[in-house]
């Protein structure tokens, strides 16, 4: 992950995955190059047959700092975890991974299968000294800008430990990417009482407030206080995450759909909209904001974005300069003394 | 429940929760009795030295279908639900339950704190027979119209059973709420194939298959199908179900908080956010529509409606009125009969 390694600082992007496909990877690469010049070398993983023709087209071919690694096979959405591990050697995600697994690149952007990444993610990469389960780490608008959500959905079946690290997690990560210093972490759960929450984070709320000052831990909060930014890291388990991160999405567009309509319904609102159109765009561009176009998967040996399946170029842009700007900080080596030191008190029989 | 009992039917109304205090309940009351002529008696139940003088300066004093139930004590929402269940027994909520219990009303409403008004439902009424713990069901807008959640935080360490039970009782509910004669019954979880979600979620989806007729079941949904409308009951744990319902409001908020400011960045804005008020106002009328003031806490042998915190006197009109319907309908009946053939199902040996 450092610079100081030799053999790495290339970024590996699997070409195939997402659901415009091969095409739509090529010019997000293309915006790459041209907004960030110091981008790091990128390592394109898929179909060559299909990936030559589209970088001559954008004027690609033979650019310096990008080269192709040939995978025969695609990961499929439906596709079955152990299965497409075992079987699919070949595919452009897993071929992604071995690159990172090799040394040969530092990073992998995929807009894949979140379970099957996160599956190749650790058994290829494995987990950081004293992490056991990789955590998704997106970052979601709120008032007065940004925070971290932690577990998006790598780890559907969390134990209060693993959310324990999820917190320290967040906190370094939320330190390198919205720059807070010290970061105040929340719980998500119901009631924040004391005992109110469900078994899990009730548990998980005593481990936190054991841990003293190796995270800044404000308590628990509620669903409601998410978006009056009230904490810097969320944590969460990755059921309870994903469930929220795509519900957002989900509502955010049924709030855009009632809102056209509704604005459509007679002349005058026609005008209003037309008058507003920059309002109207501003909120699309706050709360559906392409600069966040991958969240990391956090807690391995090297650096995973996985962007979303359904990232537009711009997104899928802002994930590859992610990926690049991730490699440039020695975010691992600082986890894991946080994370040993949190272990020594999880570990510590009660009381 | 039902017309027949002569005992019953009226309404047991908790004056002295809620963030707004008495006021605003006898405002709602008063607007429930202008708007429904056919709404069922009321008690109020609460600090009868408080009530006297609000209800004289509403012209409510003597109203033939008011009665006013004496109650010295509140409940909370800092309490403690085994203290206050045990040390409140002359708070205004329990006072509503007891009318219940003891055949007096049919039917309570209450703003108050959510954890102890499961506990005193659960305690006092009991709930029907086979069914082991209530949930929340409450009506979400969603495209084309509206849909049941259930549980939205009445019980957040649910097992697999109490997620089938919520799938029956959320089917009954929605043919009586939305008029939907054979609702379709998502399973709300994270990746929608088989073997996708956590373990409480994947043990339920087994066991909502084996139902056969029962439940209408459509199998599983993902976060961001909720709004799509491609279910009309949503099944999930009270956790989830909590976690996502305060999430929505607030991220419905945090939405028009950015578009107020967005609407006065400049004079054409605010004249197109003038043109366009209607179609803004719409737009909250139909986001957080006060239709749905209150939601039922479905599986007691009773009829508790919870209302919001926070709920003005519309909401709070619209959950009384809400309860008054709920008492014409015999929906235990029914619902009984299905959870003993669940049960029957979920008692057999696995194969």
């Amino acid at each position: 992950m450092s610079e100081s390694s030799p053999a790495t600082g290339s970024i590996a992007v699997d070409a195939m995955g997402g659901d415009h496909g091969p095409a739509q990877v090529v010019a997000a690469l293309q915006l790459a190059f041209d907004a960030f010049p110091d981008l790091r070398p990128v390592i394109l993983v898929g179909d060559e047959a299909q990936l030559r023709p589209l970088l001559a087209e954008a004027g690609l071919a033979g650019h310096p700092k990008l080269t192709i690694q040939h995978a025969s096979e695609v990961v499929q959405m439906e596709d079955d975890v152990m299965t497409a591990i075992r079987r699919k050697k070949d595919a452009s995600m897993l071929r992604a991974m071995d690159l990172v697994k090799d040394g040969v690149a530092s990073a992998v952007v995929s807009t894949g299968n979140t379970k099957i990444l996160v599956a190749a993610g650790t058994l290829k990469l494995r987990t950081l000294e004293g992490v056991e389960r990789p955590a998704l780490a997106p970052v979601i608008p709120c008032d007065r800008g940004h925070l971290i959500l932690i577990d998006g959905g790598a780890n559907p079946d969390a134990t209060a430990r693993h959310l324990v690290h999820n917190a320290i997690l967040g906190t370094h990560y939320c330190r390198v990417e919205l720059g807070i210093d010290r970061p105040r972490v929340g719980l998500l759960t119901i009631g924040t009482e004391e005992g109110k929450g469900n078994a899990l984070t009730n548990e998980t709320h005593e481990a936190l407030k054991a841990l003293g000052g190796l995270v800044n831990y404000a308590g628990p909060i509620e669903g409601f206080q998410i978006f009056l930014h009230e904490v810097d890291v969320v944590v969460c388990d990755g059921f309870t995450g994903n469930i929220c991160l795509k519900s957002w999405e989900s509502l955010v567009k049924f709030f855009g759909r009632e809102l056209k309509t509704l604005f459509r319904a007679n002349p005058v609102r026609m005008l209003a909209a037309v008058l507003g159109k920059g309002a109207l765009r501003g909120l699309k561009h706050r709360i559906q904001p392409e600069r966040y176009g991958g969240a990391p998967l956090l807690g391995l040996r090297g650096c995973v974005i996985k962007a979303h399946g359904s990232a537009n170029r711009h997104a899928l842009m802002n994930a590859i300069h992610d990926a690049s700007e991730f490699v440039r900080t020695d975010l691992v080596h600082h986890i894991e003394a946080d994370i040993a030191a949190a272990n020594v008190v999880l570990d510590q029989p009660a009381a």
